[in-house]
């Protein structure tokens, strides 16, 4: 049977400061990227989310960022690759503690925002984040853009890796997301939207800007759940990929 | 044959803010308390200060404290034990991670500053950061000053604990510290400082302020490093040791 | 006429985390007490909150707090009161010149959380604030808790003090607040509540909680405006003294 | 006479985290650069060094950075031109009401690191700096690289600019500083760059790496003082100008 993991950054609140609507979110997604104090989040807003996670059956991820919280790890900071290495084992370890002292444990690791950028496109940054992730937990799972950098960079490193991709936006022939500054980079028609999701996970492909069908591997979806209106969609994404008959949970163990 | 552990706080640069004399600490001491980036240190300097830790065959631990940089850790501040315990859970897995990228592991913890004489005289707070250590790692050694709350909560939380003596301090009639406040808290006379060790070490006792023999356990004795003239002490406290027989190294794992 | 100032806390967002509805609440309000970004805030949430306040013809004051933003300055922090004299002035300085920026200036100062609370009862806490804001601007309003010792280390630096009263909290006989922790210390009436500070205002006393009248100055009220509920008492508020022909606006320049 | 004044970044200390020499660098200098928080010092570090700048008679300015104490100020940071003319408000009105609180007060305005060296080649990013210090206070002098988008734009907002020269430094044809990773960046003979130095003063041109003369306007000559080596250097620098009939100080008010 087909299926393909459903995955939400979580956990990005900061002391009294709150982001987000995550014991909703917990009941649509099988994968959560919590924030691991850099970007976003706290020690204690780690442990509960944690738990909540383990509570709802959510398979627990590191989402590991640039400590940038004013910016919230979304500017590109300039930093060694040895820099980049050495914050993201920190934050693993951080956020794997959490999960430990919960009884349970971290599975995959997501990079946030600028650092998630870089790494589609660097090598060299994508390398220092797959052998940060093999060094700290080799079990680990890397997830990064469908076909990017990052995703080769884990394989290289011998990780399991999950290629993600976007129901909301628009890809260029290279597979590669279009520029959020272009025009067409997002898809507002929620119908299409779907309709994109399911192709690429039953088919392998999706349709480029230029319409030419370009491959396209889907492993897990990202789902945004901060606003009403995206965790709507989420709602709707849930129903019509079940509709479909593609299971929603991780397929990559059986591959 | 007695022994008696020495340990040094470590790895407290920030940044381009260098502070102490890792390298040449630690040639005299066998337990390493690194800072784990809240009160101190940084992912880079928590990662090259596990390198040299390695290299030089000294014992790596935590040394987690108040997340106040500005305030070196040393500022009491309000929070909830259930904070005290997220924090202590963090910083420590902070740290184990780098351990393991690094081949090694994190072997025990000893909190910083605030926090640690908070957990001496606090059962509450001593009880969340022995609770948090055990629930990360149960077969970390925790280290607290000897005799005081957080010696006795790691013992009840069922982990194996060193009661830390300090040789340039003076003790009360209950075994606690005298406040450095007081004109006399501090043993400027290197000679009876040495005396002093040497007796808690062999005899398990020391003179109290009131003049007299109160018990005490010197499972571990903590070295400063950052100054010149600290660091000449270390080194005459490690010759005098060894002249008096006493292994320099853990004793506990035989206890 | 009898008039009370309005005053709020404003310009508490920081980078991506959004606190309040700021546009609002300045329709209702007479005083902004804007954070600068040691608690709260950022220089980019202060400049755009000076701007929205001058629009509104609100003053515009600094509500200097602890360097804190994790604990949003509610943590006391023990710290000497020359830094408590340099932290003031470092914040009011960083409002002041964005004030400056917008064609606007500062004109008063009320100290955040844990440090206004502390400058309440401590008198070398309220005298390192006092000094510091006179340093800075001797034309400066202090608003501290009314008959505090803030605000009498304030007459007694030659400053222009502002008494505040709050209309959701009980006084103890000593006028001091009921502390949150008894069940007696919210006012959960909404009539109630606005009814004593009618009486607080135009007689200058409340009934404490042992029944007995006490005198209380009430210069400035102040309002809560991050809650809907909040809000609306707010605006209730507002209606309830202009009704009892109660002017809402600054009166201490007249005295 | 001919004149030239000589700077140093002084201030940048923090919390217990020590750097520099700032007693001693105050004994050669005119003008001090006082890092303002954001990429190094503290309120209290602040207070201090305006209190002893003003000690020795040395012109006190505010030295704005980016947010970044971990990165020193020294890597680049992805923001808006709106966001880095707020930060510069903010650091430059913090540093004012310390000067304000002292006494005296702050009278120019020059960029730290990663900012200096945008603002040198950004004009947006110069401009956002320039009508910040303008909207500020118009009467401060705004230090840029000689020749550099800063000192333009510092002249276009009508401010007063002083063009800053490198002792220790090679520059291309276009007057622009050869990059510190070409093996020419640095003059490491101190004859030479004393030599230099008073051609730039004196004649107004310095040799290109390309053999070739260039104008250079020298108003500010930036001395380092952190290192024992440096420091030396500072005092020669002054010895030599001094011998030569080089006043120094500031020229500028004369222009």
């Amino acid at each position: 049977m087909v299926s393909v993991d459903l995955n939400c950054d979580l956990g990005e609140s900061y002391g009294v400061f709150k982001i987000g609507n995550d014991s909703e979110v917990l009941k649509q997604i099988t994968s959560a990227n919590i924030a691991c104090g850099y970007h976003a989040g706290d020690h204690n807003v780690m442990m509960e989310t944690v738990k909540i996670a383990k509570a709802h059956g959510v398979k627990i991820g590191a989402h590991p960022g640039f400590p940038d919280l004013h910016g919230f790890g979304r500017r590109e900071i300039m930093m060694s690759t040895r820099e980049i290495y050495n914050l993201t084992v920190y934050q693993i370890g951080a956020l794997a503690a959490a999960a430990k002292a919960c009884g349970t444990n971290v599975v995959h690791v997501k990079p946030h925002g600028a650092l998630y950028n870089m790494a589609a496109k660097d090598h060299k940054v994508a390398e220092a984040i797959a052998r940060a992730v093999a060094d700290v937990d080799s079990n680990l799972v890397l997830f990064g853009l469908a076909g990017s950098c990052l995703v080769k960079a884990g394989k290289e490193t011998g990780l399991q890796v999950a290629h993600e991709v976007f129901a909301d936006r628009t890809y260029l022939t290279d597979g590669t997301l279009t520029p959020r500054s272009d025009a067409n980079a997002m898809i507002h028609d929620e119908t299409l939207a779907m309709k994109r999701v399911v192709q690429m996970v039953k088919e392998g492909k999706v349709e480029a800007v230029d319409g030419t069908d370009i491959e396209i591997q889907a492993d897990t979806i990202c789902i945004h759940g901060d606003e009403p209106q995206a965790f709507n969609f989420a709602v709707k994404l849930r129903e019509t990929l079940l509709f479909e008959g593609i299971e929603v949970g991780r397929s990559w163990n059986a591959k």
